[in-house]
């Protein structure tokens, strides 16, 4: 949780510039909730008309804004909405004290706004297991509420971040009949990072028009490929929340276009890479694209395997191309496997074929590809058409110092 | 794989004095398979009327030898059998390499020693992908046949050693129907330790008698509550195996006999911490209790989420009471859980309930209870009448140190 943290070796140049996205005002303050000298709440108001996807962590102790939002997901939002996202405390496992502060903010989020208070979303990370002293934030809602602008969303990407060492966006846009249609997102996470989830915070926006089981059922399908498929540490937050608001103000009709679906998976695909650039401690991007398995899903079960074995990651820190911890976390993945039919890439170097070393492979080559800040992991099953491709990072001192070195 | 790691701060004073095992004799010698200026290959020669029970990995990339000896369990020992091991080299993913090692070596130790060749069992650990070097191995075999001595226990233990920083071995003695009945085991193992298996590499020796398939049953329930409830880094290797032998030699015969049981689960439960307690980069010992689960099943499944989970490790390096990542920890595992029903505990310090920090709890008292050596951690799950008990070290940087700075 600490703020001093220098910037991730493996982040963008820098912040890009995100189009305006007609129907939504962003506004951040510092609230004080835990972090001092730094923005820490942010609110987003959308415009009547909005449809408001999202997805959300599946832990079994999962937060109390989580529950909240789940709960109040699916209605449409005709007087309008809002999202009011807090940093420094998780609000999780706070008993029924969590509900009272999340009761407490929308209640004077709604009184402020005039939107109803079931059309309050709210988002807390930070620690777990403290109670969330609500009362500074609702003390900063009159001057959220003064300084809300469509320019400003990179200032409410600021305010969402905790061991981030840098704020994460992105954004595409699409022709559609003649007309712009904009896309615009932000997220946070760098540590707790496993996939079954919707990752850390991640708010997206859209002008375009579209239903919301339509947008639901969009969001959760290109949240299976992007979002669902990073890992940094195999540990799955209790605060994960994935939203994807879309205020209808271009006029433009989205449902079932293609071109929309894929610039939407295009912000996605960059947010959720972003986060683990963003890694505890990581000096290494690693792609692994696992082909030739008995299904989709087989696939996705190998990749994760070897992303979060903390042999592979450790080995991919230390530049050392060891495959053979490759077999061993494919072997250990519970996906159907043939060791006699396996091939293992690093990039362009093919290490070993048919459940041994290549005949041509010399350790120098894939040592070399190692040394590179971003290595492509290519494992071939040889038993069918499956495929899926999950990102992860390395393992290295950095994590041990920001997770046992300090006091969080 | 480097030999000049510093002695486990966790290990114990010193190896243990074991009880000569009737029926068994040993030897040890240095093959150069890898290491140099060391022992590397052991063998044990099993008496006439031995029976052997084993348990081994689940990967499906499992090692030659693995395999071999999966292959060959079941049929009686009348004519005696045999065990070789060698460190340095794993004879995993060798291709068709790797059983014509296998062959090679198990027939020679047949031609030396007159014992039939499907009753030679064989395993290696070390590296994965080399091709093992056998006849370096087989030079050894009349050394070793030379060398059998009942007293050479220990050098077993030290010959079989990888990453290991000490030689791991138990024993018990237990009287049956006035006659004593003793155990002896040895084991290897400190990284790619995860469940699901039998450890990386334990044999047990018992004087007592007992038909192979009621061994096999004694052999496989005490290890789903010692072996296979032990973690290091959640990574499973594909050399684990576990080789139970009972001789017969003290003509006792320990069938159903309830001591036995308990004093061969006394012996397995020591060799099993002992692995954890040499875990890469160990500081702290860390047994998880859980309790309240919904069955046994849930509970081990709670445990070991607890257990592999990167960021309770590392809070526990930080000597961080910090019960948020285990709340999470369990919120992620799969298993039923109720966030309102939830205690946790540090030792005897009460850290939460009821789905909340605990009115009494003071982080000192937590503080100055992560310091030790040993740590146990409780979780109640309030739900019912689940149960069971799970063993762990911490991550550090020296399990980094280990596995990225130094090229294996």
């Amino acid at each position: 949780m600490s703020q001093s943290m220098t910037r991730s070796p493996l982040a963008p140049a820098s912040f890009p510039d995100l189009p305006v996205i007609k129907g939504v005002r962003f506004a951040s303050a510092s609230a004080g909730v835990k972090y001092q000298d730094r923005t820490d709440v942010m609110l987003a108001l959308l415009a009547p008309g909005t449809s408001i996807a999202g997805t959300f962590t599946r832990s079994l102790t999962r937060s109390a804004p989580v529950r909240d939002c789940q709960a109040k997901l699916g209605d449409d939002c005709k007087d309008g909405a809002a999202i009011l996202v807090n940093s420094g405390n998780s609000n999780a496992f706070t008993g029924h004290f969590g509900q009272t502060s999340v009761e407490q903010i929308t209640s004077a989020v709604a009184n402020v706004t005039e939107i109803p208070e079931t059309r309050i979303f709210t988002a807390s990370t930070g620690v777990i297991g403290e109670p969330l002293p609500h009362d500074r934030i609702i003390a900063k809602i009159d001057e959220l509420a003064d300084g809300l602008s469509e320019a400003r969303l990179k200032d409410a990407a600021e305010a969402i971040m905790t061991t981030d060492t840098f704020a994460k966006g992105a954004s595409a846009q699409v022709e559609i009949e003649g007309q712009t249609v904009s896309i615009a997102g932000i997220a946070k996470g760098s540590g707790m990072i496993a996939p079954d989830m919707a990752t850390m915070l991640v708010y997206i926006f859209a002008d375009a028009k579209m239903e919301q089981s339509a947008l639901q059922s969009l969001l959760s399908s290109i949240c299976d490929r992007t979002f669902n498929c990073i890992t940094v540490d195999s540990d799955t937050s209790t605060s994960d929340s994935l939203m994807l608001c879309a205020t209808g103000a271009s006029g433009v009709d989205a449902t079932g276009n293609d071109a929309f679906a894929s610039a939407l998976e295009t912000v996605m695909l960059e947010l959720s890479h972003q986060v683990v650039r963003d890694g505890e401690g990581a000096t290494k991007f690693v792609e692994i694209q696992v082909t030739g398995a008995e299904t989709d899903s087989d696939a996705k079960t190998h990749g994760l395997s070897i992303a979060n074995s903390p042999l592979v990651k450790t080995a991919v820190a230390g530049e050392d191309p060891n495959w053979g911890r490759i077999v061993m976390a494919i072997g250990k993945s519970g996906a159907a496997a043939d060791r006699d039919l396996l091939s293992i890439s690093f990039g362009d170097v093919l290490v070993a074929e048919k459940g041994w070393v290549s005949p041509n492979y010399r350790e120098d080559d894939a040592a070399e590809l190692m040394k590179q800040d971003e290595i492509i992991i290519k494992v071939d099953l040889g038993l069918g058409e499956g495929h899926a491709t999950v990102w992860t990072c390395d393992l290295t001192h950095g994590y041990i110092e920001i997770n046992a070195d300090y006091r969080s």
